[in-house]
């Protein structure tokens, strides 16, 4: 198959491209490094990079911003920057790389385990997760040609815990290598409208 | 109790108000009718109606405009709409809120029975109205002085039957007087974080 995976220069981006790799012709797409570039947050980027790679059989996102910040004290900006990067940006890879997937394709969008397990500061990354599953549900009931859209929704990475563990009292953390094996089964498999949540 | 009734010229709005008026101080507001108005797209007219309104008990939003439309035509725009209105505008409505709602007083928004049973053309709303149940969830666990936030999600209103029918094939709609009750619940009772389903 051939794969373009969004975020490839990411944590689980470069674990995703690591499992893939072998089997597949994988694609690496960063903000500023892999093979092609893309600002998710820009329509225009976001058309841009499809026009230049053209067909493909499956699409992984593992990218997008959101802010964390007191619930009291959150700005209108960086509410606004995770509706634009993580949630819209996700979907907006779905609504114009719907015309470059081949039939039974797939996308595989990227949320994260607050969606259902709030934390402190957490209330934007709550909204914008829940979203992003919910989105995948309802689009692969709509989407055409066999196309399949799944969510995958990690815990805190392993790889990451020293930065962020002291915002999640009581988590384990999961490895990105556990996390890419859930991409896997969303591209190689045949679920479509899934949420896969990895715990540690 | 002083509630504010932000939608209080619409079905769920009127059904809410008639539940609530006899027991309490009831401030509807809509958005060209009602005792004030407002538009929840805007943050300046939000604030602005919190500066003339000042301190209240709780506050209900019944109201916020979405798109429906095939996932392979909605626009941008349509997108965007459903973000800025019914999403931001109800959480912009919890956000700016907080600073003159009292002690233990809540918040109680209004999503639909879409977050969690998707249908054609609902990818839009089944993203938004899923964001907004997750919001409040996770507002809830960082409100400040008591204060709770709870959220309604109903399908088609009986009232609304005849014309909405037809995109829900096997729903039972579920009448208005019985999605007000939700709302007193939120109100007159003591939870907080949760999402109230309401089938017919």
């Amino acid at each position: 198959m051939k794969i373009v995976v969004i975020g490839a220069t990411g944590t689980i981006g470069k674990a995703v491209v690591e499992n893939l790799q072998d089997r597949h012709e994988v694609i690496k797409v960063g903000k500023s490094g892999g093979d092609y570039q893309v600002d998710i947050a820009d329509e225009t980027s976001i058309r841009t990079l499809f026009e230049t790679i053209g067909e493909f059989d499956a699409l992984v996102s593992a990218t997008g911003d959101l802010a964390f910040a007191p619930l009291t004290e959150m700005t209108s900006e960086q509410w606004d920057m995770g509706l634009r990067s993580k949630l819209m940006g996700q979907i907006n890879l779905v609504r114009h790389g719907l015309k470059y997937v081949r039939d039974r394709g797939s996308f595989t969008l990227t949320s994260g385990i607050l969606s259902i397990d709030p934390i402190l500061w957490g209330a934007a990354a709550t909204t914008v997760n829940g979203a992003l599953e919910r989105f995948a549900v309802a689009a692969a009931i709509e989407a055409p040609r066999g196309v399949r859209i799944n969510v995958v929704s990690p815990t805190v990475l392993t790889e990451s815990w020293d930065k962020y563990g002291s915002f999640f009292p009581g988590e384990t953390p999961v490895d990105a290598a556990k996390v890419a094996k859930a991409f896997q089964k969303s591209i190689e498999g045949a679920q479509t409208g899934k949420v896969i949540y990895l715990r540690g």
